[in-house]
């Protein structure tokens, strides 16, 4: 079997998913991270359809590719135009990259009805189209579109759109499954014919419309189909594209291709939730391979078991794609999940303890309060200290007011005050903010930073809110959580309140208090000292 | 064939999923609507194992059900413990459910390193369990867990498991595919094997921890198996269950088969949305049929033709599961998408005109500066309204104050005054709230209810908040939606802002003008005679 090749679209069909719109430095920062997980090509996008597409093949220019060839994509020539006049592949060709896309129709309904044409004359914009991009010397990659629906309509004609670009000198012929209808068991039928008649190696484009893109993609690799086209997490118009960050490990370890390296798909994971980031989409948590669930445990005899054989309950280890198993804090995972968590965290809160159990009843009522420790780290371990006894608070709050002033030239202003004691020292200071929340923060930090100085150090890096209970409107309760971090780690805390504010401050005060505790002693005995300077008067 | 079954175990396995924690109200609730969507069977929970389960069957007793059985589940009697002494099964017993589905272990693997007992032992304890729930007359489906892990690691010994099952009277056997790894040329092997040796009806159990649950357990079907297990939305532990919304409609639409009726296949977007409500996770929007983009177009090619043929860019029409087409306005769909939805909406936009453009200018800018119409009909309307300088605002504000105070007693308060004026009324309202957008909404409302006595109907009904970029932490933009319904109607508006304050603000405003506006020149020529009235000190 030849190599199979990964071909990503994420620029270019992943930006059709509701909600994704990237600007140009995203694009390249994306088509970087795509080069370094190791994918054959990355499509940048259609340049004739919009400038923001070209200004993207302009920057890409100057990068250097390790792994992966840039293509641009167009569609055939238009009905009557000449591929050389044809402005918008005029403007693929002037792209300048070395392997270019192009889509044709092969459905013959299509042909009539959205292109409103002759079968012949799309048969002639296909050959045409191929054999002037190849006499310009560039890699022709022919996208096939709606083939799987053509062939099931008119099989002969469907062929014949594919046998001309092949003939026309096609690189590769890559039939797509573009309305995401296919079922598994039609695809080999067709396949076998389609390998008879076209010579040039084969590819899939698959969409997930009912839920079939992985298993048509990896069915038509059985099938000596040689590339495969998707995007990362599958983004993509409708139900999504074929996603990449399936099919990838699932080639390597399922079916023992070596599509990327070992070290690649390790960068799997990291890849999915960078792409996420940028695209600021979060792919679901249930996500095969690369989701936050993925390698989550939460019922109490899973726990049990994985821990002590991971694979009773995984059908692959996590570290291979660089993701990573989860034990879950909750009601259902009983007080093993309570003692292998806590284990973890050095407290030592062992299954049958009276402590472990009250932990869990603890964080059972705050469940149902609406708490959510799945993500917390933070709030978690400082609940767990606060329970043995072994917490000291930082400071002691004694009351903050939040005024937010919109007048009639529009501005708005946001300023607190804040009012805290640490040891016997009382601090009262003011700050203004862009939002109630920033202004807070600022306040807060002002109070503290003296006192703390390991503060400075620590960002709010992410700030999420969700509104739990969606059937009183404003009055349901807020969950709001923060991710803050500074250079060595990363921590999630939670806050949950009818208040937006009171839910933001909770999980602020233990997004600082954690990471002033991880910092551990040195920083507060250094805290005790300046204390005592400052109740001298001496700092 | 015979008639292929739907098994939905929502309540039992897809409680596993992270953040799923159904109340026994939520339970019924949710069995409620399975019995009318009708599947076959309701796996309602695992008495032996919580209390909340038991109480869950208690109450269950007095539903009647018009399709579906409802089952208890457990798993086969303990090493050493005889079924009728097994306190987890005799739990299952009591809820005197008329169908049992009991777990054994199938992979000599879990036998020797979870359930620590011998080979023999697992196979006496199965065999044990079905004959003693047969004795007491119930319907006995027997889960083989993990039978697929098992069968490639010692075929002969998880054959002898199911067949034991079987010989013990089993009404039906289930192979599952407990860590979700099969791939779908390694199933019609195994099953012909299985048909070989066993005579129960088989069903299959599919986890999608390799993207292939749906294919699985379609591929499946095809081979025979009549029954087939999954959740709604694909809840369920790690990567999910078999999706019953991507299996019963493709059984129905892609193999022909009539496991529900088309009736109840059209109520399956509204069963899907609701239990996401119950269980307060929305499902991915990118889901087969059901999903919230699942028919949603972007681009603008398709756009165009769709809007002429649907069938160019859908394999399914959204009418058949309940949901519907969607044209996105967004940058990417050009004029025709701003020209199809403002034909909807009666404002003949139509693609070529300069205010079609302009207003696809303005799209763009507000997106992005973080806007989202897909989801805010409301705003976007009034969007329009106003470049079409016919828009005419409800009042104007003078200014707003809020005040969010903490005391040392932990007490919030949170207070909102707000300044407008309607025509030449001023009127200066002030009002507390459980939180500020609470406050703000409720101080708007004093002050217009009076003039506006429509208002009253109006109630919000969702409150969401998204950090749109969430690299800068509390000083991110914020996105606000909100979602108002009356008596008639549900409709969305939005607001960005750094400020979470101030995008609120705009959202609700939008969403009482909107509000207002569809309810039509009466309201407000009504208003206009009350302002008259006011004016002249007669009310």
């Amino acid at each position: 079997m030849n190599k199979v090749q990964l071909y990503d679209t994420t620029l270019r069909d992943g930006t059709q998913r509701e909600g994704v719109s990237l600007s140009v430095a995203d694009k390249l920062k994306i088509a970087e991270k795509l080069d370094e997980i190791g994918v054959s090509y990355i499509e940048g996008g259609w340049p004739g359809s919009n400038p923001k597409d070209i200004e993207f093949f302009r920057r890409a220019a100057d990068l250097e590719f390790k792994n992966a060839r840039l293509c641009a994509f167009s569609s055939t020539s238009k009905p009557g135009i000449s591929a050389a006049e044809d402005s918008s592949l005029q403007a693929v060709v002037e792209t300048g990259t070395r392997t270019v896309t192009i889509f044709g129709k092969s459905w013959d309904f299509h042909v009539h009805d959205a292109l409103k044409t002759t079968l012949d004359e799309n048969l002639a914009m296909i050959k045409e189209t191929v054999l002037y991009l190849k006499s310009l010397g560039r890699e022709v990659i022919f996208d096939a579109e709606h083939f799987f629906d053509g062939y099931k309509g008119n099989p002969e004609y469907a062929l014949l759109t594919i046998e001309t670009a092949s003939e026309g000198g096609a690189d590769a012929v890559v039939l797509c499954d573009t309305n995401g209808g296919l079922m598994p068991w039609e695809l080999s039928p067709i396949l076998e014919v389609v390998s008879d008649r076209v010579k040039s190696p084969l590819g899939i484009h698959a969409h997930d419309d009912a839920g079939m893109a992985t298993a048509n993609s990896l069915l038509a690799v059985r099938e000596g189909i040689t590339q495969v086209h998707g995007t990362i997490n599958g983004y993509g118009e409708r139900c999504g594209n074929a996603n990449l960050c399936t099919i990838a490990p699932n080639l390597q370890l399922k079916m023992g291709l070596q599509v990327i390296t070992p070290d690649q798909l390790q960068g799997l994971t990291r890849l999915s939730r960078f792409v996420a980031e940028v695209v600021n989409i979060a792919p679901p948590d249930q996500q095969p391979y690369v989701g936050f669930n993925a390698f989550a445990h939460k019922g109490g005899i899973h726990i049990d078991a994985v821990n002590k054989k991971p694979a009773t309950y995984e059908h692959a280890s996590p570290e291979l794609v660089g993701n990573q198993r989860r034990i879950l804090v909750s009601e259902l995972g009983g007080q093993s999940s309570i003692s292998i968590k806590t284990n973890q965290n050095n407290y030592h809160l062992e299954k049958g303890k009276p402590e472990t159990a009250a932990v869990l009843q603890r964080i059972k009522e705050m469940e149902h309060y609406g708490y959510q420790f799945e993500g917390a780290e933070g709030s978690f371990e400082l609940l767990v200290l606060k329970m043995m006894k072994a917490y000291q608070p930082l400071f002691h709050l004694e009351g903050f007011r939040m005024i937010i002033e919109k007048r009639e030239n529009g501005h708005l202003y946001s300023e607190a005050t804040i009012k805290v004691r640490v040891g016997e020292m009382q601090v009262h200071t003011a700050a203004e903010g862009n939002g109630p929340v920033n202004a807070l923060d600022n306040a807060l930090r002002k109070a503290l930073e003296e006192i703390y100085p390991a503060l400075k150090q620590m960002k709010l890096s992410d700030f999420k809110v969700r509104v739990i209970d969606g059937v009183d409107g404003t009055g349901a309760q807020v969950r709001v959580l923060i991710e803050t971090c500074d250079d060595t780690m990363t921590w999630g805390t939670v806050g949950v309140s009818p208040n937006i504010i009171e839910a933001s401050w909770i999980a602020l005060v233990d997004s600082l208090e954690y990471g002033l505790l991880c910092r551990k002693l040195p920083e507060l005995d250094e805290a005790k000292k300046i204390l005592d300077q400052l109740k001298q008067g001496n700092v």
